[in-house]
């Protein structure tokens, strides 16, 4: 959950070493004191760089905030991809996404609180980050479906984009971070129940 | 709007005139400065009442709440059987359901947003108004998928109970207040979207 960046809103050398410590200096500072309440100010102090350093290799907060809800959301993308692997089915692969995508949502959501205050904020103010990670869960549901038109699986008659839309819908209040924290008590149950749900809507 | 009560944590004589005077005065003085950040010493000021002859009437300002938030409620409820009431199969009937649901909860939180802020304060807190109303959006969802079962309409495989609790799974970010704000910009689509996923579901 470290290395990886969004390339965007960053000036300055190309200094990786340097943006890196910068990054993991903050998402320190962020999980124990949160991203809303720091200021650039207070980021620079606490991790023993000048305002102005920072400031060579990020253009604001926000750029550092997105690196680090960058990092987070990877990490789900690449469990959920990994859940999904070893499905034989369409129906199965469907099922997996939704749970380890749930999963993974109120991991972040219960371990790393402060870090998941930064994808609230993400989503909030729509930064990139948050925009990027809808389209990936859009297209990894697309996909989906997709195999199992292909393989007889599924029905084809409805437009593929109202199908994926819809079953993105459906997922959204157990992803999305604002809506999340409201659903948590539903966590056991919902995934399984909508799965089915939606998997009959499938059907051919 | 008015006339309703939940009967509940009311105390004193049970002179419906006064009690309707005073819930009528606290619904108008909270539509201008809301349910939250009112006191029952604000109130009794408010409206010319003294603060003990209030509790006369209502346990406390959440009595008053909730008396106020039922007749809300109720006035979506008598809408959602009136926009249902006229439609001849059970998938228009539950088309009529999901939409004047949605469009009553959304002008309550467009049109009186003083008076949504109790229904969301009913939801926070659990208020026998808010798991009333629940109840009663179930009740609707299995009444119209019983309907559908006994017309060959819909498919009776699935135990009603849970096809029923998924339904309301997916129609509740569009209802509960708590979730309704954060969708408020999905609800040209949503309903629409999701109805129809419901009745792929619900085909035999």
């Amino acid at each position: 959950m470290n290395a990886a960046s969004t390339d965007s809103s960053t000036r300055g050398p190309l200094d990786h070493t340097i943006r890196d410590q910068i990054v993991e200096a903050a998402e320190q500072h962020f999980k124990l004191y949160g991203y809303e309440k720091t200021t650039v100010s207070d980021l620079a102090k606490a991790i023993g760089f000048s305002k102005a350093y920072i400031y060579k290799f990020f253009d604001s907060k926000q750029a550092i905030g997105e690196v680090i809800c960058f990092n987070c959301l990877h990490g789900i993308e690449v469990e959920v991809e990994s859940a999904m692997a070893e499905a034989k089915t369409a129906s199965e692969r469907f099922r997996r996404m939704f749970r380890s995508l749930v999963a993974g949502s109120a991991k972040l959501f219960s371990d790393e609180r402060k870090l998941y205050d930064i994808a609230a904020s993400s989503a909030r103010e729509r930064w990139r980050t948050a925009a990027d990670y809808e389209m990936w869960v859009k297209k990894v549901i697309t996909d989906v479906i997709r195999e199992g038109r292909d393989s007889g699986e599924f029905e084809r008659k409805t437009p593929l984009d109202e199908t994926s839309q819809a079953i993105y819908l459906v997922l959204m209040p157990y992803i999305h971070p604002l809506l999340l924290q409201h659903n948590l008590h539903l966590l056991d149950e919902a995934p399984g129940h909508l799965s089915s749900l939606i998997l009959r809507s499938l059907s051919p």
